[in-house]
């Protein structure tokens, strides 16, 4: 791969600088073309940002208007950096709860600090974070976040969310918990608390943003619309919802009447620039936080934009978008924000909108920002269910049981996985649960590496392959063994292999040859070396000597760095199982016929 | 490999019985011809035994009978469980650091427990652990202890061991220290309160030791001995040594006129009967101890006993050498002993010198009892400078620059490991030393297969064989890019993958289909299907098809089991790279000259 690769890179210097500041190449190469498709885009995501900017900022614990501040600056400073054409950044669920879970967290005085000026602090935490990962290529540290892993996390990261919001969703008196189990205790011991108008207001919301996802598109283009605009009108469900409960409140009265809480006062203007605390006790105490916000929000940002640049033959660099989350995340940090990632819900919508350029995200910040500095009095009495309905329905669908179903079917360890990491998740708290996933994966990955499929071979027929004799009716060669290992040699599966061929060797005293299959070798390191070293004698004192056969390029090389070629002469290295065969046993002229056993 | 040992387990019932208890099989057909060899193995390692047993009891903070009474009971037991013939347990060097460690790490009420009490403990808790660990199948734990970290561990061991003999050896005023480094501080600070004539002692043994060692048989030999008979005198050196030590201190009665430290009295008789004290804080405070204990001397005994038992073309069994070294560490634990392992220079001399069963052992046991029951006056005067001699010769050789030169050259990572191991262990203790050279050596391991090799490959001249581009002058075909990951997939290098082929697909825009080889694939998990299936879609997108080649059986079994191989359509798995070249690219009617290229 690197051929093709190598030639076409530092083709100029301009293309250097452009490499690390996207925007100057797609504005200058800008196509009068991509205008109407970037506005709409935009417009369209502007219009579903305002009520969910306000809902996720709640769930982060945040007033509402850290949410819009959150939608302003980072979607702006990420179209300038970002490597994704069509990637929306702003509050998403995932960090929100995050965020919520970390500052709820904290002890002593920091736990009297307003969470705003906490969240500032988790943001740029965050935001250099990720500017570390890319300045020092540490992206590849969130391949070791395997999907079982992420599957778990994120279906109880979903099912923790909807229960925090049953509170709001019904207009519960819950008081405050620490925990899942304690929180859903909690809610469940207080239901009878509940609210009828604000049930009424949530339960409603729910069903029209269900019907708008739904049903409303087909109804639109039935009535006669252009599939487009019905298409478009179908993504406004949040505030389709939003303008419903606002009209409810205002038209009877319901916050006085009825106590249904609302979303309250909105300081009108833009944020103001904010400088986080940089007090060293909190950051320590944040910083396993920020480090899962900032691999989680990476992780989610780049499969959502890998996802949708493919779509269009485009490419995503990983470390380009560490700097462009980065730096939307320090914006986050400096005017009045929280944690942002690239939402996946919203990106879908920006791309199938039309979303052609980073345009698109300029245009969605900047109507926001209008929104924040001229309609905020408007927002004043929308009620708080709605906002919990937008939450539970956009997170319902991060339950993901299909995956569990599949990773079950299809290999038991990703399974357990995916299940530990779920049920510590819920019942030990985020960090905890990860850890516990990823340590989990490690192990069953390295358990694995560890304990080899061998088998012997034997020749198929008259061909030169060589076959499992389990699999396969083969023929062997009376005091040759073939024996292949089916991973690379490493220091956790060096005893394993010596054992089973020490064993081979003991078990059928007959054996004076055994070679070692390495087809599937890709690598040997020096425990293993060694190993093979220790393998030659003791096999050599029981009068066998060991032959390899098939190894590769790489690993050649690195045996010839030392003298293990030299000391197993007599035994030797072939090019293939036939020449070993032909060598050790007289090729075809002698098979022995005790292998023709097959299966 | 399966296949012939499944046919020959399990023959009877008395197999079954004989397989856990190994005497019944080595006893019931013992040879009459076996015996002079094992009666003296048996009393060489006795002769060696009682005063290298003191010293290790000294190195490990006992008083020396503790060292006499760990060389009788463990060595009996072993003998009745244990799978190795000629292993040799007891007192060794490393257990014997890492005891004295655990004891002086200890805090709060347990400090001031007296050291042979909580050495029962350490010992009852080793011995738990190895026959749980037999109990459950895990030896395989001990795999992860990579070649660099047990190597880099033993220096730094033997540093340590030969820093804290330095006090006895040269009769220096040392207060008590806390670690290595303070340790060594300490000991180069009170250097000049050195007692000349406990040094002349200690260098004096040093010699006779190392002349015993390397000149000794072959001097004899030279005089005319028989050469079995002057290197049975040649293992003597520790008794010559505490002879010529022994009879200068009573000639000149330098324990009293000199100053010179001796052993002192020893109580006479066999060991009572002794429990462990069973105190839970103990318990916890001790595990991590106990645990490396039983981990590393099980590693130790098994390599020893591996190596020995190639050489007469026996095996050992590595569950049974749990309960066998399980066992002898309980009699340790109810004998007033410490924990013990097989060590590896006693195990050399047992069996060099013709230990045929382990009659050899019990031999030995019977001898130290003797010893202790009536031959303990003798022992009082014996100058302690002598063992902390035997002790620096032992372990001396233990410090092994070599491995490090050989892992620098063969392969980077592994000296990484050594290095580190060495400096944590010396730095930070033993504990923490060897968790950190687990840790990086698995870092690096998954670093390493987190970023596998890939090729792309072509046809080399007009053969089936496809070659790297990069190494061969091979031929490609326009359309068609064949590419080949060396490296099972999994969710660690499953990003990587899609990364690198996305990027081959967007930077030839001529490419329609791209054919991944598998011959190197020995799995592939849940994360890297589902990367799998993300990339055919994605590929798809970009009108590039993505095929599969020489897929393996166990592999295509699991794929078979989903929708993987009919979602890839029109995509497909072929059986060879020829196959698949034949099929997409005419075969060798269409060849392209442009790879033709080479290195």
């Amino acid at each position: 791969m690197s051929g093709p690769s190598r030639q076409s890179a530092d083709r100029s210097g301009l293309s250097r600088i452009t490499r690390h500041v996207p925007v100057l190449a797609w504005l200058g190469t800008y196509r009068r073309a991509d205008l109407p498709g970037d506005l709409i885009a935009g417009t369209v995501v502007a219009i579903m940002l305002v009520p969910q900017g306000m809902a996720y900022a709640l769930l982060a614990g945040m007033p509402p208007e850290v949410g819009l501040y959150a939608s302003i600056a980072p979607p702006l400073i990420y179209a300038l950096f970002g490597s994704s054409r069509t990637l929306a950044v702003g509050p998403v669920a995932i960090a929100s709860l995050m965020t919520a879970t970390a500052i709820a967290g904290l002890g002593g005085a920091a736990a009297a600090l307003p969470g705003p000026v906490l969240a500032l602090l988790l943001a740029a935490m965050s935001g250099t974070i990720l500017l570390a990962m890319g300045l020092f290529r540490l992206g590849f540290l969130t391949n070791f976040l395997s999907h079982p892993v992420i599957s778990g996390f994120t279906s109880a990261a979903a099912i923790i969310i909807i229960v925090s919001q049953l509170k709001q969703l019904l207009g519960l008196d819950v008081p405050k918990s620490h925990g899942f189990v304690d929180g859903l205790l909690g809610t469940a011991a207080h239901l009878d608390s509940v609210n009828a108008t604000t049930a009424a207001i949530g339960v409603g919301a729910i069903l029209i943003l269900l019907f708008a996802r739904r049903r409303l598109v087909s109804l639109l283009a039935g009535l006669g619309l252009p599939h487009a605009v019905a298409a478009a009108i179908g993504k406004g469900g949040p505030i389709i919802a939003a303008l419903a409960g606002l009209g409810a409140v205002v038209a009877f009265d319901l916050d006085r009447n009825a106590g249904v809480r609302v979303v309250g006062a909105i300081p009108a203007g833009l944020p103001d620039f904010t400088m986080p605390a940089l007090d060293p006790v909190l950051i320590r105490e944040l910083l396993p936080a920020a480090l899962l916000i900032a691999l989680i929000g990476f992780l989610e940002s780049v499969s959502v934009a890998r996802a949708l640049a493919a779509k269009r033959r485009q490419k995503i660099d990983p470390d380009q978008e560490l700097l462009g989350l980065g730096m939307a995340n320090l914006g986050a940090a400096f005017s009045g924000g929280y944690p942002v990632a690239g939402g996946f819900g919203r990106s879908v919508v920006n791309f199938s909108a039309g979303a052609n350029t980073p345009l698109a995200s300029i245009v969605t910040a900047v109507l926001v920002a209008l929104v924040v500095g001229f309609f905020t009095p408007v927002l004043h009495r929308l009620p708080i269910a709605v906002l919990a309905a937008i939450i539970v329905v956009a997170v319902a669908s991060l339950i993901d049981v299909r995956s569990l179903l599949r990773a079950w079917r299809y290999n038991r360890a990703d399974a357990a996985g995916l299940a530990v990491t779920f049920a510590a998740v819920l019942a030990a708290g985020i960090e905890i649960g990860i850890a516990a996933g990823i340590a989990l994966s490690l192990a069953l990955y390295l358990w694995r590496t560890s304990r080899p499929h061998m088998a012997v071979v034997g020749r198929l027929g008259d061909s030169e392959h060589f076959r499992n004799v389990l699999r396969h009716p083969v023929r062997l060669y009376p005091g040759v063994q073939f024996v292949r290992v089916d991973e690379s040699l490493y220091f956790a599966n060096t005893a394993y292999l010596e054992d089973r061929l020490l064993a081979a060797a003991v078990e059928d005293p007959e054996i004076e040859h055994l070679v070692l299959i390495c087809s599937a070798v890709n690598f040997i390191d020096g425990s293993a070396l060694e190993s093979l070293e220790q393998l030659v004698h003791q096999l050599r004192e029981m009068g066998v000597t060991l032959h390899l056969a098939e190894v590769k390029g790489p690993v050649m090389d690195r045996l010839e760095r030392g003298r293990f070629v030299a000391d197993m002469a007599p035994g030797r290295i072939f090019l293939s199982t036939h020449d070993a065969a032909v060598a050790l046993a007289g090729g075809e002229r002698r098979p022995d016929a005790r292998g023709l056993t097959g299966k």
